[in-house]
């Protein structure tokens, strides 16, 4: 997540260069093309690239509104594990009877389940999980693919133990395994965003139609602009590039970039709250922003 | 789903060859009935095909939203089928007191039951789910048209079996339940949106409007681009209508093609899961992608 | 619900003639008022249907958006039923102790409730629910305005009944009741789709701006096109009317025309799903599409 | 809610006289100023209209937007009480044993809970809600500010004591309590609409936008148009006052206005349905149209 | 919450004099280079300024349209916030059995519950929490960095104490705790809100076409506009702008400023609620608006 107001526009130029230099090229292409060769067969009418800068239009705006719509689900998901989280070592700590010792492994365990979910969607490797388990726990969710879900299925365990041994009785049951339904939808959730792959059609034809709008506008107004239509070109081009690739820098919320969802800082937040709800004392900081511009 | 980012433009022109040759031959007689017919008499405006391009792109916008919205509500919809069937496996494994066979035979039977949903969306013959139901199963579920509605009902069966023996009480049987309950949802939605026929006159309103304009357009720039006007009226009518072709390939999510839901994989991604909770030894391999170009 | 890809253009004009007459008729007294008294001395400029043209692509998105959402709002409700049919006869079959008889009445009586709250949104008579309801239900019904609610309230009785007998326990009870208290949320949601109507000033105005629009883009366009004015007013008029009725034909979902929500058909299939359930043998056949055009 | 289809137009330039009235006013100024002291200094080119044009379209539609959706919530929050208010008669009727005389009081106290909540929204003095409770009931909750939370509270009590007095049982109860926080939540969420002011800065824009539009209209057309100018800058503006004005009826729906939604029809058509159920004989009629034009 | 219908146009010119200042500076340069250095060598036709007020005006539409959503969500929560605290107090009052000193208690907490989340939302310090605090529980709360979550779990630590003093039993249990995830829910969700950033590269990029679009505007018009271009072009630049600004100020409706959801007063609605339901004497008074102009 971004924290600075200001960006440089130096950096958006460093982002798009390689798209700026194909622009650039056509846009000169066309230029003499038309100089050379056509000016005085046909001209291209203003109507050609006003058309298609309404199909561009309608493209980027699609992508862009289903890029943010999937960040801010992203988002909303994991607030929801934030708040489910609450309520689950809430419900823990006060609703079970007698020895606490399984609500706190419990709680342990739901950390390292977040850390371990929070990993398999940066697809980066992560061990801090490895301190909230026992070694059993380990050794059991070595052997699954999907170490998160194993997770969730020892802490229904945990919780029919409980029950059984009195500690909680139906109703209290019910909530906190409710508690453990609703993290099983917040994980699919959110490998549902990951694995699914926003139709690759629609920024494919995006690019050919900023190109062909590009090219076509150059050769409808060289007439009246002069060399400057190559320049003017890549101007109206990079403004649609540039919006198009900041629409594009949400679509996958869970990557590690500057623009995603900040899932390091939220998981933090959930074991900073957790571990004081237990009133330990070794509280980790939260984290920090990188270079005060970004957070991960 | 498509993996790949870059489809070749040839595909395209490939899926669009027919609607190309009449959008070609159209703009060539309306440029050769404008040269000898109609010049001396009147002219086409630029207006007309501007409010022309104004409806259609009204069209093709609210064409490709709604597509992609069925498209998006339909991967929820198996997003939630994965989450359901972990917490459905979760309360199985861990909640259900004494003798574990009826649980074991009920996640198989789920198995049977995706498997089965699947083949009914997607209109194919899958022969998979065959080997997760018992002969008894298989005997009372070919009496029903609706194949996976009758594997639910003989899971409520077990499930109150499982209660009367009382392997689970009165709150574990309604979490365990409620997943049944889920599951109907989730079927019932994946069928209206499989049974819905998105209104035809939407697309075929877009045809006609995009023909006029293509025709219409080729007579108002004629004037200045002379025979040149026949290229330039296909290629805006190429723009329009790969992005049509392009909206509508999402429209029916369930069906077997390169846009579509992954249901072999969103399936096989579930059976995994569930073998692996439940422990055991022949675990089927992930679906693979075509070409590496999709995943079915 | 229509089933055919291809209207016949034959019957959009059909169903526009008078609005056609209409416009060609104002177009032609634009053209000659402009021609003899107006011409020397004002022009109306292009500027001013464009702009218009910008209002009235707004209203037609905008009424075209509601209708569609109203429409697949409709779908959803009775896809709800549908979902939530099987569940409540899945539960009846499944988690009632000792004698079925009140169980497969209740079942039946659902139809009836289906039949009876279509019968109400389509406002036809519909007498198939009769048969579906005992001589008690059906002079205690009688005595309703409100049909469908009437039978809800039997079923509570009747469920109320179950639990008294124990045949089924607080637990069951529960999510019995659940499903009627979603029959009842289905019920009024359907209720106020079909009595809520669309704000009539919308299509008013809608109206109004095309006529003007048309009548102006006559004017504005006859300098240069001479008296095929008149043909490209029409023409523009008709793109925008017959958009505009497009949109507003989905506006009403439940009324009985072809491109409704398919309510016979869903209710059948609820039909041959619930008889399928109770394992009975007289199992109506699917409703048949009319024409093979359309399924009401 | 408005029954009719054909608004006169006469209503609609009754509703905007004064603003039409500025708007010539302004165009008869800006078009003498140009006349006699800009036309020989400069000329205002068509595209500073256009471009206000397209501000304005988007200030419009989503300031329509917004007003339809909070019409649109509004109808739904009172949909949704009419299908809790009768699941709660029906589970008052049907699940309370013993004797019936809390069960009707209830039901008869929820009419008044509704008649006091419309009233409070609408901004009226309505005594219909005081036949409906007792001189009990009166006296406590007079001593409220928010009448209608008052009386979900005394409902609170007598579910306590129904539950006390082992008329209905816990599962029962949970049922019947779900339903007056059902009823808390649909206050709530009307009062919010209610209280919560559309960002008036919206609307303020959007008005002087126009008035520039209008202006820059007139003195970019007057050129070609001449005096008429005057009238197509007016012809204009109406189309967008008239747009915006008809989108700010719907911006606060619990109004006593044409456009507001029916709370009187509604209110009644529950106070029937719970009647009837409690098989009465005094049944009210359902609210009569006004003028045969709109429904209060 | 703004609560006049009209904002004084100097406040606007205000809030954007320094930007007015800046696209007069650039109109002023743009318009005497061309005069002086470009004007013989090219023209900027009027589509470049055309295509980029079509990109600015999705931009803006888009800022617009997260931006108000992100407000009417923020309503949302805290309204659900009223409607859950009355059901809240509603429970406590009537469904706990015995002394009920605890239920006071508890009620109280929750007053203080919402101005501790209220100041830490708004980033204010404010004192009234504290006198609905015991001596215990402010202890308690300062050893935690978030205190409203400290307090809901002190919450259901004392409901944790009313179930083992029998004082409700489980079915009121889950419907007093299912309360306090709720509140955990709403809770979060506005921190949510509070913490995500709005992509800041949308409000950059719109600033930088915003200028591009002034200058070439500028460019596109002074030939026929002459020096009032510079006029005309900080006109336009002015309605985009106020448009931006005006969008903007909903983006971070936890702020206390007058766009702002009034948390104050929200705040103190649900406090009179409370009080008057607890019967207490001392209710305070309804916040008051500020200068009659918004209320915070």
């Amino acid at each position: 997540m971004l924290l600075i107001q200001n960006i440089r526009l130096s950096r958006i130029l460093i982002n798009t260069w390689r798209v700026d230099l194909i622009m650039i090229a056509s846009c000169t292409i066309a230029y003499f093309t038309r100089e050379y060769l056509i000016a005085h067969h046909f001209q291209v009418s203003a109507i050609v690239p006003t058309v298609l800068g309404t199909a561009i239009a309608f493209f980027i705006g699609f992508n862009n509104n289903q890029a943010y719509d999937r960040w801010w689900e992203a988002r909303k998901i994991w607030g929801a594990l934030v708040n489910d989280s609450r309520s689950f070592a809430r419900a823990l700590i006060n609703y079970v009877d007698g020895d606490n010792t399984t609500s706190i492994t419990m709680i342990h365990r739901h950390i390292a389940f977040l850390y371990s979910l929070k990993a398999s969607l940066r697809g980066t490797v992560d061990e801090i999980y490895i301190k909230y388990l026992t070694d059993d726990d380990l050794k059991e969710v070595a052997k699954h693919k999907n170490m998160h879900n194993a997770i969730l299925n020892i802490q229904a365990r945990d919780l029919q133990k409980l029950s059984k041994a009195n500690q909680v009785d139906g109703f209290r049951f019910i909530e906190i395994n409710e508690m453990l339904v609703r993290f099983s939808d917040s994980m699919g959730m959110s490998e549902r965003i990951k694995n699914t792959i926003f139709p690759t059609t629609y920024s494919y034809l995006t690019k050919v139609f900023i190109w062909l709008f590009v090219v076509t506008f150059t050769l409808a107004i060289s007439d009246t602009a002069g060399i400057a239509a190559i320049f003017l070109g890549w101007l109206i081009g990079f403004v649609f590039v540039s919006t198009q690739i900041n629409g594009m820098s949400l679509i996958n919320p869970f990557e590690t970039n500057s623009a995603g969802v900040p899932l390091n800082s939220i998981t933090r937040t959930i074991e900073i709250n957790l571990l004081q709800m237990l009133e330990e004392e070794n509280i980790p900081e939260p984290v920090k922003p990188i270079n005060e511009e970004y957070i991960l």
